[in-house]
């Protein structure tokens, strides 16, 4: 079914998103029905009927045709995978506009409620406190129309993950070497809190941790921090061709020009990594 | 005039500016008096009573005597073009709270609704997707208010501008060099939906889309980018003199570090270019 | 005492901040007592209560233990310290949703109300006109709930510290050199409007501005412009504790990355100052 190009509000594309995209990755987490939860997608709110056509046909068409019907079904990464790029870039640019849309379609797409709640922790420290709490107050309510409750998500504190103690003693010593007497509240909260803690909780596996550190770094333009972070992204199992179209769909949620800044960082990696 | 100082709302300043800024570059493109539409600005809303001066007096001295008095005042740039790079910083800066206020002034100062329509559209891919539909939002708005409808857009397709064929075989070959391999899709759409489309829109002329894209460069710190598209916006007829002066512009909407992050840039590419 | 982890409001958290932090910096500049202040940041709104834990259990451990607990304690800054990092991170990165709980935080903890119209005004030109006008409004509504007037607040006009005429002949020079001729209308302004205006008015000290363009620089990632800025810092009082700290602080308030992308900046500037 292709859509009118005029008139249609924006989140009741909501449906047509359902519709159109590769299904063939889609977990119903939540055990409802796609059509009920696209369906809840289009509940009105006093800001929710907004038509792209109304101001830009042509973004509409993009929209339509360039986005929802070509990049979001590209074999190359799974929906799955890219509602977490999308919702990593949203909280890290503190765009709450757009995030119940996407909160909603990772849920339909096989994002655990459980998953969420660790992808807004783990931004806390990775693009400033003050997004994550903004993405809580936007996803609490998601979260209470959808019915979840604090039950299905991650305890505050967990059995952690067991520490790869070589990599992270020489994670630690480099970082010491480098800022230790620059900066030694950095580095400590950077060993306790970042590697000693949030990298370690299970509700997210470390390669998701990663696809969301590396989305936001993109999304912010911290290039600087981009070798470090893609090259542990791939060692905790993000492959190559997935490496390359998270840059695709960040050319469409971060711009154009962070991905290009990014690129040759992304190449480098891919040059120097074995295999 | 000189307005007080003191407790002036905010969005009347409308009315200030109106009567302030160098006015032979105004077209009314909506056929209506420049008061009228000065008028509709000050429009109540829920919020629009904001005095600069109940929180602080010297920025509403500077917005008045710096800003509006002196910057928009200058003749080295329309205040056409002002607004198409203030338009483009807010946009690309997700700052929707003082986009309704400029959008007007844009409107007001030669800024066609079919060149907004296709500012927005253009920043979706210069400065991210959820930027562009968060500009959707208020846009909509601003044109509902000022009877603006989707006749007075350009169609979501239309006849595009011829191409440039050899500049593009050369842009597309560097790019196919360098990232073909790190990024097959990035490389794809730039060449099928931003070159061979989106550019070649006649809604918005290449010199105008060149200076929402390095005003959009600018105000989110992408410098890298900034040899390619300032060197893109002269050959498209951009001036040197217009191009200092959208740094000048781009110092006081994006902030004073973002101008001198650029500033290297732009001297480099002046210095290289002939004439 | 320690809090609950779980369905504690966000923004009640103040009373929980109040009795938690380090207290020996704090002045009362309101004359009120700390608990009639928390009660106030209690006060119900619209969308007053977010519960982290019913998003984020780990997240609202992390508020409490380590930022809360730990991270505002620490001894090498003060509250207020903290407080003016703070604030110039979510102004400089617009950040509207947080301000209003961290303003009444500051100006409980020795920020007075002129200081916080002052590092409004300071930002307008550090991180763009729209970032401070959005903060306006937010601080307009705390300014009315506490009572505070513009009879509290610095006048536009005000006799100006002395320049030092030394230092800014070297600096107009370096950037009359520089930029001059690419952006002649930047140069003047940055001389006129802000090394012999903003930077001279006396209701807000040096060493605070200081830090507060720092902490602007870091939050917006322009850390070309960081050894400069820092070294003015440290010219202007802020010792290197302080500067190390001010980091561990930026490290959750801007995101990590943004924090390790400036921290070789700083080690060079440590590294080159005397002493």
């Amino acid at each position: 079914m292709k859509l009118p190009v005029t008139a249609v509000p924006m989140l009741s594309l909501g449906a047509a998103r359902s519709s159109q995209i590769e299904r063939k990755n889609i977990m119903q987490s939540q055990g409802r029905p796609a059509t009920a939860n696209a369906n809840s997608n289009a509940a009105p709110t006093a800001d929710a009927t907004v038509a792209l056509g109304s101001v830009s046909p042509a973004l509409e068409r993009y929209t339509h045709d360039v986005v929802l019907g070509d990049l979001w079904k590209r074999p190359q990464l799974s929906a799955r995978d890219r509602s977490i790029v999308t919702l990593a870039v949203l909280i890290a640019r503190n765009q709450t506009t757009e995030l119940p849309f996407y909160l909603d379609f990772a849920l339909e797409h096989g994002v655990t409620p459980g998953e969420v709640s660790e992808i807004v922790a783990h931004l806390a420290f990775y693009s400033g406190w003050a997004n994550a709490t903004a993405a809580v107050k936007v996803t609490q309510a998601v979260f209470a129309r959808r019915g979840i409750t604090a039950a299905q998500l991650p305890p505050a504190s967990v059995t952690l993950l067991p520490l790869d103690e070589a990599a992270e003693a020489q994670r630690e010593s480099t970082v010491q070497q480098n800022f230790g007497a620059v900066s030694p509240g950095v580095v400590q909260f950077t060993r306790d809190a970042l590697f000693n803690d949030l990298w370690l909780r299970p509700g997210l596996a470390p390669r998701d941790r990663s696809v969301v550190t590396v989305s936001a770094l993109v999304a912010s333009g911290q290039v600087a921090q981009l070798t470090y972070h893609l090259n542990r992204a791939m060692d905790n199992g993000l492959t190559r061709s997935q490496a390359s179209e998270i840059m695709t769909q960040l050319a469409f949620y971060t711009g154009w020009p962070n991905v290009f800044t990014a690129l040759p960082v992304v190449k480098d990696v891919l040059d120097k990594r074995p295999g």
